[in-house]
């Protein structure tokens, strides 16, 4: 149980990670530790020591949640001269969706001038408010703008587009998440880190989303525009599988 | 104690209020849960129903803190069908801080285009980190500037400035907080609420802060320049006293 005055429940002061576990193996634990770390130097938390996870005794798919907060102490903002963060580990079924329905989000955007945003913090509030917006209109997930109006990511993917058989993604800039399976995707293919307006979709042939639970998913619709499947998208999600 | 999965700890998914307590005596409970609700309003959470708290039995000022969480339910970053709210309730002695030493935040800008920047919410990394950067700076408190690099709000109050003898506050629209002792100066004193950038404070002749814990407190120094004591600052501090 997390104590009421935990910084990471008073103010979203922490960090977060969502790891895969597929029939109890834990996915790729070093990549999300070490954004773990380098998100404690970005906010000026202690690190976490090593974390260790033997197989777990689950079937299927399911999310491991690693949660890094700033622990107790001190009211208000100012956070105590020793920092005693908290580590939570929760793990919650996660099954595969279909390929996504997108809607743009416009009652809320994202924050490039914060260095949380590239992040994955206890501070998801705007994410949280994107992803109920795009459900309210008929989607599953939401396109998130920047405050210049320029895309940056989902609320809990990276987005990528496809067009004349090239792969573009908002430049971590644009206040995209630095996610694992972004790196992952650049890794084994050309991509082209762009700063792009909405408009950029709307000439697109084909989109994806990105993140460690679904490796790569297919985009079915964009703000009510159906998209057929593309066979890059194809050979890119099964490159990742 | 919070419950792990609490969706005010895992995505920083809820609202807080901060009420002075002087001597057992709570302070403007009701302005408080009016603006609870709005938030709740505002962020598509059940409004919490009627909260009665009898006075306290502690000497001094203290801050009563209340925190309404959308509660357990729903991995990622869908609520669950039915959010089941959970309050929070906290004290702590809050002492009486002196005139304060503002710095002007470089590395994080307040998102004025999130329905998150007036409300007190359970998302407030942003504004750990200015204030974190006003202390490693030498300062006590910081001012933030919104993403088009306006004044918007203090870290953890709202901000004031007086240029011959007229009072001004960034208008609600820059990303300020809905302050309730903002809402209480403006009742009791003219005040233009302005689209300012951050040259208007090196024109201003004094600055203050305003929130619910410290009234109107006055500003000593702003980025290193030191400022004097201002007889309208003195006037308005005793008017909301």
């Amino acid at each position: 149980m997390i104590d009421p005055t935990d910084r990471g429940f008073t103010l979203g002061d922490g960090l977060f990670e969502t790891v895969l576990v597929e029939d109890g193996q834990v996915r790729r634990l070093d990549a999300h530790l070490a954004r773990l770390n380098a998100g404690c130097d970005a906010l000026g938390l202690p690190r976490p020591g090593e974390i260790a996870l033997p197989p777990l005794p689950v079937e299927g798919r399911h999310a491991l949640r690693l949660s890094w907060s700033a622990g107790v102490g001190g009211r208000g903002l100012d956070r105590p001269p020793a920092i005693t963060p908290q580590l939570t580990i929760t793990l919650a079924p996660a099954p595969l969706a279909g390929p996504a329905r997108l809607i743009t989000a416009r009652t809320v955007r994202r924050n490039e001038h914060s260095p949380a945003s590239g992040l994955k913090t206890l501070s998801y509030l705007d994410n949280v408010l994107a992803r109920a917006e795009a459900r309210a209109r008929g989607g599953d997930e939401a396109v998130m703008l920047n405050t210049a109006g320029n895309l940056a990511c989902a609320a809990a993917a990276n987005l990528f587009w496809i067009a004349d058989d090239r792969l573009f993604t908002p430049a971590l800039g644009c206040g995209a998440l630095a996610g694992i399976t972004r790196a992952r995707l650049m890794a084994a293919h050309p991509v082209e880190e762009v700063v792009a307006g909405r408009d950029a979709l709307d000439r697109a042939d084909a989109l994806l989303l990105t993140n460690s639970l679904s490796g790569v998913r297919h985009v079915g619709a964009l703000d009510g525009r159906s998209l057929a499947p593309h066979p890059l998208a194809a050979r890119l999600a099964s490159l990742l599988a």
